[in-house]
């Protein structure tokens, strides 16, 4: 690559470049790629024919030069949309008035709490619809990487709060309604944007104990791969279509994922099916320079690069595809056609994204800034708030009648949270409405006071404020928890217990006898049990990073305007938890040091186990489908095999969804979560305590009301998967229960031979790497001093 | 205590507070503590018999409201000066003209590095110097919390940086000469500023694996104990008459050490004899608030504020003091007497720095800020930078002949270094001259890119103006390493590794073949051994945190116009030693678990060894004093007996200096740090590879001349300390030697039997907290409400 063109890059890099091609006058008009008739496939093709070999190497990298000579302009790969448009290379808000804020919801493990798909297609459509007004806007490209859909499995994890928590059937199914929405529908003409299943795979841990993402070799069985690490990125791939992937920094079973064709092809292309000229695989920032340092898998840069461009790594979010891939073709590490296929791969993509075509064909060309953060936009980000907070203990004080209220002291670090409210990856919103302000709308005095400085402020030195507050106020809100300064990308906790100090200041405010309520804030869970066991604290409620509307859906919620419904989507694990299993340990089942991880296999007490939640109300639950005592292996498969199912554990199970009516037997309106979990003892051993199989949310069920929840049950949720990871119904005895106080339970069996639904690649005896013998002799040899005068000058 | 007297300590916290007591005109001209004829003690109890119990608990905290009615002016004690005055609580700068400067040295470990105490005298003279200036001005008190001299055993420890090294006779040397500085020698009339050794003791963990520093029981034998973890705070105590302590976060097994009777009175104040009345404990910030949560010690706030004001803890930093010695008051858990030890302390310190006493009287009360950096001292931060630059690995490139040189690519995040060169724990600095400053004062064209963004960032982004920058020069420099986003207060370091990022930079700069050197900045050593193998990197230089002119003394180092004399004062483990040993292992002998800690224990082969340091010349070494063969234990005691040395350890063991001839046999004048090492078998196995027992750095020694070395070696530095801790002189074969690669070596052996130099107070055999059966419980009970509304209302 020539250095001009290195340079070109560089400029472009700081700019926003999201223009688009001039398919009219520009000299690509006569090209195919500017035939809407023609296939994506020949129109890409024909594009790309067109480039030199240098030409293609400068457009492997996040930030796209484009071809100056052929019309064809820069392209910024890099947007960023985990809960609304965010700040990312390729976003550029403006300063003031339109485009100079997005709507910002809550954070994925709080919109995972709300347990409702369908609120979650309605805030990725909100999503992508203000993505399309900012891209007419020359303000975004129309490729987003989000979801982060890595099981939330360890409590510690800085970035669990990005995801909708631990359980991967609940992730699976959240992440197929979010694409629903991000892309508009699983095979549209014109995809509204293109979404990015990351981090693929077994991406869940920043720093611990002297690993880090960078280099962290993920040591997995192939049970617990196909069980929990897979299905989130199934359901992206082969369930629904996602436009991209991107590859992780670590390595699985010692081999960078980047880098990896078992995951990348043999897994996510040809056992999923994920072969769709459009898709691409994009690898974390710099994932790739990280194949040869710190993983020294790779045993030169030109080994890297070329083993992850063969592996399918299409694009490369930082420049070492650019800088290396000349080299690495001199040395004949690739093939042209390798690189071409990248190439197709990442224009086929822009050409369903309707950047070819005449804009006033494509109804997302006409969205603009009236389109964003709307009124509905508001109303969808706080009700996606109140929806996931989640009560936890209520000894009868909420809901809060403000008639029996004059002042309340609202005193803690998220008092009067702004900025915390919005977790990590956070765009610019309108207003953030913060639990102070909200507590200012009422008509009470508010006596606030913050005390910590925040949670690595160990000290006692603002608390006299707190003992004001408290002292001058009739009802006390403590609202704590952790942030992003001890859970974010590149930190993972190091305590899951409320800090000393925290814990300190509420119990002084508890000995004041007024009734109290804390807030438990933040994505990851905290071991609350001093307060549960306290009987001065009447009420606790996790609320997550509840977004721009958080402070107004908590309040909502304290003075019963809306009734709690929310579930725990993660373990509230005891403090000493992480004590007891090292982070890097990736086994779900319990084992030496290793007291099982998930609602499914830990063996301890949870504080709050996973679906926790209470509510103003109470219910009752009927199963109203009729369940046979016993079931046909191969009889459920012949009629599956009748059905037009391609996947047999995609199947249903009963012939239509189980109908469980839910009565509110209480004297409060509510929405109810209901889950449905299965158990049993069938497949290998040891079970899993229960697994959820189906959830629904019903909305506002009156007082002696009933609502009706219809769960599709597959065949697949029925399954277990064998060491070998395959999936296989089983015979043996099951049952069914919904909530896990299970309200009603029915029982059934499976008779008949084992019959494998789904089976699995499995994987290469050797999977080595190319092998650097320790750092001795890397910065010499493989790397020609006329190869490095190529690339660098 | 009153609301209203919190209030007041609460309002006087933000404002600075060093007015002086009118002892003229004032209500307490008549009282004792006035007639500066009367003894500090005699003052100080007549000052605080004219409190009551309720003003004397208000004087307990860090922000001291005084006595208004008796004219007595609040006080702040939290003043923080560990490399010159800095931003505190009591320290305020002003914001532009007089006082908005002082001078910034080094961090500790590169003045450590420099191993030469009459330095350090130097250093803290001019610190303590500008203390007094600012104090003079009202902008600072008169105490001030440092120096941190807890040993730098674990190079991952965050603020290692802030110690002088990992060797403990070491440090015990460097703090003497240091306190001497600080206050003014070792008993004078008036101390120019008072000193605070901490954290005392064990504290060198900030967070590790779910451990972090205000919940850690560091669990250590006795004989590691008084072997490495003691000897620096015994220097402090009986050796130089410190001031002031600071008790820790961290227990020491199982005893929160600011609760510690055995630590603070057995050990401190009863064996080390540090019972002056204007001597005291100041709690490290809310450490005593951390004895009831979470340590889980004390079973309530009030045992846990008794158990500390009992144990010698005379100053609690923060409020708890405060807020509930009223209460633990009432419930009789300390006498009046106690109360009124720890304030006698903490007025006996203030009379002896002149604050009840008349101004005109007093030198250190006329400074002002023409004593604030001046041209002295800030030639002596150049020169304290200077003398711990440590070059690591040269081929001969170094000294730099500029004449050969037209151009230099200056390439790393710490290339334009400016505050970064302060490490922490800094104040205003008058300039801070980075590296790429001292470059441009060269007469060569300097090409200067960034590269990396942060230790945090793994992108490559930001690479092409390094090629670029490296393209256009004839000589490369590389300055990286670690810094503060990855070593300070609460984050200790979990890679000892340079990262893949930097590295990968550094080799593909090396694959020019230009010349090239790698400057290692930051507090923690790095592996630097894939820089040490790679042919096409000349030179490799530590640097630390150089202060306020780093930039420049590291360009004089590199261009020869000062010869580098610095020493490693820590090992450089390879970056696989933090897998082999948990951070909580307090073990310095080899174990399971523990390949054993620091150059005395550990057994694998470091990267560069505790002492490495090259030169741009050659030295030789001859021992001029006469050695014996054998020595009888009994004969060398009589000696001492003989003598008017109070310490056994402290006795010499030959009659007069070690002499030791350094001779410069190379062409260049150049300083030389002579290490004397002492290396046998004798006392309890294991026996240590070798130890430090003297040192002394020899200032430039021109070429074909001879330095010469004076070194007192005591009988404590022949000692071994046994399982008891008990320092005993043994029969054995001994050895001294000069320098790491011993130029020369003698032997001899001591006969008789083995003597006790020092009796160490035994712990007491139980030493279990008060005790706090698991969090259920400690809300409720052992806080009456009434206690409550007294504290509170």
């Amino acid at each position: 690559m020539s250095f001009l063109l290195l340079t070109a890059i560089l400029l472009l890099g700081s700019e926003v470049s999201a223009f688009f091609p001039d398919c009219v006058n520009g000299p690509l008009n006569n090209n195919t790629v500017c035939d809407t008739s023609a296939s994506p496939l020949s129109r890409a093709t024909a594009l790309i024919s067109l480039f030199t070999i240098a030409e293609k190497i400068n457009n492997t990298g996040s930030t796209s030069p484009g071809v100056p000579r052929l019309g064809l302009p820069p392209y910024q790969w890099w947007q960023e949309a985990l809960h609304g448009v965010a700040s990312s290379p390729g976003v550029n808000f403006s300063g003031s008035g339109d485009y100079s804020y997005a709507t910002s919801f809550p954070q994925p493990i709080l919109m995972g709490a709300a347990f409702d798909d369908a609120l979650i297609t309605d805030v990725a459509t909100i999503v992508s619809t203000e993505a399309r007004a900012f891209n007419n806007a020359n303000r975004t490209g129309l490729d987003f990487w989000t979801p982060n859909i890595n099981p939330f499995k360890d409590p510690r994890w800085g970035r669990g709060q990005e995801t909708p928590g631990e359980d991967a059937f609940h992730l699976s199914s959240y992440v197929h309604a979010l694409i629903d929405g991000l892309q508009g529908g699983y095979d549209p003409k014109y995809k509204r944007i293109v979404a990015t299943c990351k981090h693929f795979a077994g991406y869940d841990l920043e720093t611990w104990n002297g690993n880090f993402r960078y280099q962290f070799d993920a040591q997995m069985q192939t049970q617990d791969m196909v069980e929990y690490y897979m299905p989130p990125f199934q359901s992206c791939a082969r369930d629904s279509n996602v436009g991209a992937f991107m590859c992780s920094y670590n390595a699985v079973n010692g081999v960078p994922t980047c880098a990896d064709p078992y995951l990348l092809q043999n897994i996510l292309r040809e056992h999923w099916g994920w072969t769709n000229e459009q898709q691409w695989v994009v690898s974390d920032c710099d994932a790739i320079q990280n194949i040869y340092l710190p993983h020294e898998w790779a045993s030169s840069r030109e080994q890297a690069v070329a083993a992850a461009l063969n592996a399918g790594t299409d694009i490369n979010c930082g420049t070492y595809y650019q800088n290396h891939l000349p080299a690495a073709f001199d040395q004949g590490l690739f093939n042209e056609s390798t690189l071409d296929r990248a190439l197709i791969r990442q224009y086929s993509s822009l050409i369903r994204l309707g950047y070819f075509d005449p804009p006033e064909s494509q109804p997302y060309r006409q969205y603009n800034f009236t389109d964003v953060n709307t009124p509905e936009a508001q109303q969808l980000a706080y009700k996606a708030a109140v929806e996931g907070i989640t009560l936890l203990k209520n000894d009868g004080l909420l809901p809060l009648s403000l008639s029996s209220v004059s002042s309340i002291a609202l005193i803690g670090d998220w008092a009067n949270a702004t900025q915390q409210m919005q977790g990590n990856y956070y765009g610019q919103p309108p207003y953030l409405h913060s639990p102070l302000y909200a507590a200012q709308q009422l008509n009470v005095t508010v006596n606030y006071a913050q005390g910590i400085g925040g949670q690595g402020d160990p000290t006692t030195n603002n608390w006299l404020p707190v003992w004001k507050a408290a002292e001058a106020s009739d009802f006390i809100i403590f609202a704590g928890g952790i942030d992003n300064s001890v859970e974010s990308e590149g930190n993972d906790r190091i305590s899951i217990a409320w800090t000393g100090a925290q814990l300190d200041m509420i119990g002084q405010l508890a000995l004041y006898g007024k009734p109290m309520i804390v807030l438990q804030m933040g994505g990851g869970q905290i071991d609350s049990s001093p307060l549960v066991n306290n009987p001065n604290i009447s009420a606790l409620l996790w609320g997550g990073y509840p977004g721009q509307d958080g402070g107004v859906a908590l309040f909502d919620i304290i003075t019963g305007k809306v009734a709690p419904a929310g579930r725990l989507p993660i373990t509230q694990y005891p403090a000493s938890y992480i004590h007891e299993v090292p982070m890097t340990d990736m086994a779900l089942r319990p084992g030496p040091n290793n007291p099982g991880r998930t609602y499914k296999w830990y063996n301890g007490t949870a504080v709050f186990e996973f679906g926790s939640g209470l509510h103003y109300t109470n219910f009752t639950a009927q199963i109203k489908s009729s369940i046979q005592q016993s079931y046909n292996i191969s009889t459920l498969l012949a009629k599956c095999n009748a059905s037009n199912e391609k996947y047999m554990d995609r199947c249903s199970f009963l012939p239509s969804a189980l109908e469980v009516a839910i009565s509110n037997i209480g004297s409060v309106s509510s929405d109810y979560v209901t889950l449905l979990f299965l158990t049993g003892s069938f497949g290998p051993a040891p079970y899993p305590k229960k697994s959820l199989v189906a959830y629904q949310r019903l909305f506002s069920i009156s007082p002696q009301s009933i609502g009706t929840a219809n769960l599709n049950l597959t065949l697949g949720s029925l399954a277990r998967v064998d060491e070998q990871g395959n999936k296989v119904l089983y015979p043996g005895d099951y049952a069914l229960m919904v909530d896990i106080q299970p309200m009603v339970m029915v029982n059934f069996t499976l008779v008949g031979e084992p019959a494998v639904l789904d089976e699995w690649p499995q994987p290469p005896t050797n999977r080595k790497g190319s092998g650097v013998e320790g750092l001795e002799g890397y910065f010499v040899g493989g790397y020609g001093s006329d190869v490095a005068q190529e690339t660098m000058s």
